[in-house]
């Protein structure tokens, strides 16, 4: 079981020593950072309170797109409700989806900094949300029990052992992904059906909706393929 | 559900502050702290967040009989493995019988000091011992992460069943899928793309990638207008 915890912009260091702290007492051990406001840092050393292993091999990038770009699922934490409807997934249903999914590729769980949470072009960069069940008049988690909570529930899951379900194909990374959005966001847009100027939610749907589909790599290809398609008989004949 | 979370002997304040802030965020907030080394404390307050109240309310008692005087069934926190053997309860199991026996009367889950924790005198007092399954190698939560693990387990055990949590916007239907994909193989026909007259496993191959989708009312809309803008601009200019 290898599920990676990736901290965007954590703003107090004492919280990723905390979270280091949670990840290995549940035996999990790969932390991503991205653009930590302080790191390395003697609050996060105090706080990590032996697992300082955990914090020497974390890997420190700049974007949450580094930080996922190997990953072919990924889940961000949310306390809030939002806008467009992400396939949301308590801790338990979510353990047990990531190591499905660990099956076959790198997985990955995202928490946003402190104060604001995950923006929304962060979480399209996720498959699912992450929302612990708590009061709804008080849901905001501190981010390292949110990480205690999902590393409890991970390590309760892989102590089950489940038969191998292999996926035949496998599924298409996060980079790959990327690719096919871009690409079907500029056929979007030579067709006119895109408003470049006024893009409004778009691509944000489609992209929630092909992320509930889950495509394997020969998918994304058809795809790709059909979007090829697409802008070769549009720039043949150009529109006027 | 009326959980007691004692803290006995608690040596950071920020501790305290975090524990405070883990039983808010679960719908816990009876807690009595038993010869803190510090309290009230600023850092208790800063850790708590928004979990002030709790910290108010909280009563300082100077012995552990004190705390669950009016307690019939308590729980002691161990990492460790102990000479006398307790019966030991992990948290999931824990929180079903906290919550069984708190039907007959107060019940509580005790926590010791950061570095010792409970001493076996202490555990005398309780009924049973709560171990949280964590890596052998590296067992010891701090004792807000121990305290949020329980507090999360005695949410979801209290949580009555919920009604299924319905969509906003309905699925689409199967005759409105079927619409969608006749039009979209007409599209993919006129773009050259599907060769009408051996078209292989194409279509099936999307409607799997389709199905994997469940793709809702609006969104299959969103999907037969990109196709009718396809539709358009292919027509507008008709290949050659």
């Amino acid at each position: 079981m290898t599920v990676r915890i990736v901290l965007v912009g954590t703003t107090h260091p004492g919280n990723i020593g905390a979270v280091a702290r949670a990840m290995k007492n549940m035996g999990c051990n790969e932390l991503v950072l991205v653009s930590p406001r302080y790191f390395p840092h003697e609050q996060a050393s105090a706080r990590a309170s032996g697992a300082e292993d955990v914090l020497l091999h974390a890997r420190v990038v700049g974007t949450l797109d580094e930080a996922l770009t190997d990953c072919h699922f990924a889940v961000g934490a949310s306390a809030r409700s939002r806008a467009i409807e992400w396939p949301t997934l308590a801790p338990r249903e979510c353990a047990a989806r990531l190591l499905q999914e660990n099956e076959s590729g790198n997985v990955a769980v995202v928490m946003g900094p402190e104060k604001t949470g995950l923006s929304n072009e962060q979480l399209d960069r996720c498959h699912a949300l992450l929302t612990i069940p708590a009061d709804p008049g008080f849901s905001s988690l501190n981010i390292a029990m949110a990480v205690q909570v999902i590393c409890y529930e991970l390590r309760l899951a892989s102590m089950v052992q489940l038969p191998p379900g292999e996926a035949a194909v496998p599924p298409a990374t996060a980079a790959e992904m990327e690719y096919f959005y871009g690409h079907l966001e500029a056929v979007l847009a030579d067709s006119g059906f895109l408003d470049v100027e006024n893009p409004r939610t778009l691509m944000r749907r489609l992209r929630r909706l092909f992320i509930k589909a889950a495509p394997d790599r020969n998918e994304v290809n058809i795809l790709r393929g059909i979007l090829t398609a697409f802008e070769r008989s549009l720039r043949k004949e150009p529109a006027e």
